[in-house]
């Protein structure tokens, strides 16, 4: 596979993002509501993950969910008829090529697929054209320069710098959440506002400690860790090193930060 | 002066500080109101920034405000006749050695404090004694370990961390922030609760830009510049970069993010 490193590829992958979909469901998608009739484009729907919630969040709109890997595409299929959503069509599709006819769409939702492309405000550009004038778009983006916890270490940071120096050497950017407003700005959208969505946790939230800081955050770092020594980034000891020093931060004294951000535009009319 | 870096020793940093509280004032103040009749002890006050706003949501509760340094304790007294408020006593008082019985105040506010202190724990364990038994304390501070923003710069973070480290060498820790939870849960505190309050900053948000950014962190920033290069913590040029580089982020494209972290807890009665 040419990025070991891309989230969703293999089945303990797809179970992360699934535990990670339901911890953060209230966070990132309360205020993410679409009109009945509404046709709504999903943009990298990986898994279908956000796709869930996003149907969910809203019976009454179609959602046009695509992906360009087939496997994922059928994964998501499978996951939307389990949950019994009627309102979701999907398909695989490069968002860069999409079969859609221009200004189809009243929405754009796109969520942790900017992270994963060199040329973002060109890819929001392409994808623009297919929202009505008028029409609107959600982003929503994490940060891993966002991540800070207690005890800090050193270790753990250069663990998560691994993910980033990956992720970066595969063409994305994990770090690309605070630059919602100007990579909005830039492609053209107008009335952009972005708002940040925080996690914190510490041990009088169990949920998190379990379903976050466990099996989101650290969980997704140490998934990088192959490839992040066979890259030759770091050396086994040091990164497992970080691996243990993050998990520290899931007992009872520990803490641990980390800022999603969700930012939204129009298409000018 | 011992500790040229100190918040409030000088008139240009008690105007920065004024700015600070009142841009903060509703991120920080909002959700803490006292009942009438109840006595509140704000440990702490310096030059009376945080006073203000405490004193005006709890119009009908007592606000006695110490500080240990009795320039800054009169400054707080003239700020709170001029802001009219009547239900503030100020005195000059060192918060190891309070002049007051155990057990007499009903509520034990404590806002940028904690960050100054070698033994933070400590400090809230004899605090607590002066709170009634079903009393409560409320704990705010910043954390320099938050701050990120857009465009990301080297040099803007090791600006950053002169500040950290010359807080540290006066023996406190400009990055507690995070650390509420395991602080007022190993002081003794009961039923604590800790909630962020981040900051974010883009050029949709001009007011925060102005006195968030430009004159309260970076201004703070750049103040420790002359202590940190006679330090020998950092040379000249690279620190006037780093400021540079943290005005950029105030720019049309530029984002800020800051957390600060409210904590709150109950001494058992």
């Amino acid at each position: 596979m040419k990025n070991p490193y891309v989230h969703g590829y293999h089945s303990q992958e797809s179970a992360r993002l699934q535990d990670q979909a339901s911890t953060l469901e209230g966070l990132l998608h309360w205020d993410t509501s679409f009109a009945p009739g509404s046709i709504v484009l999903e943009a990298g729907c990986g898994v279908g993950a956000q796709t869930v919630p996003l149907a969910r969040n809203s019976p009454g709109a179609l959602i046009i969910s695509v992906d360009i890997s087939s496997a994922s595409a059928r994964e998501t299929c499978e996951r939307v008829a389990q949950e019994g959503l009627a309102n979701v069509r999907v398909l695989q599709a490069d968002i860069f090529h999409l079969p859609f006819r221009e200004a189809s769409f009243d929405h754009l939702f796109i969520c942790f697929v900017l992270e994963h492309l060199p040329r973002p405000v060109e890819a929001l550009r392409v994808l623009m054209r297919f929202i009505r004038p008028g029409g609107s778009i959600t982003v929503i983006e994490g940060d891993h320069g966002s991540a800070y916890f207690h005890p800090d270490s050193a270790a753990a940071r250069r663990a998560i710098s691994c993910q980033v120096e990956l992720q970066k050497r595969a063409g994305g950017n994990a770090m690309i959440g605070r630059q919602l407003y100007p990579l909005l700005s830039l492609a053209g959208f107008s009335e952009v506002s972005v708002s940040p969505r925080m996690v914190y946790v510490d041990s009088s939230r169990p949920e998190l400690v379990e379903g976050f800081t466990k099996k989101t955050f650290t969980a997704m770092i140490e998934g990088v860790g192959l490839a992040a020594v066979g890259a030759g980034i770091i050396e086994k000891d040091d990164f497992e090193e970080g691996v243990r020093d993050l998990y520290r931060t899931a007992e009872d004294d520990g803490v641990f930060c980390y800022t999603f951000f969700k930012g939204s535009g129009k298409r000018e009319g």
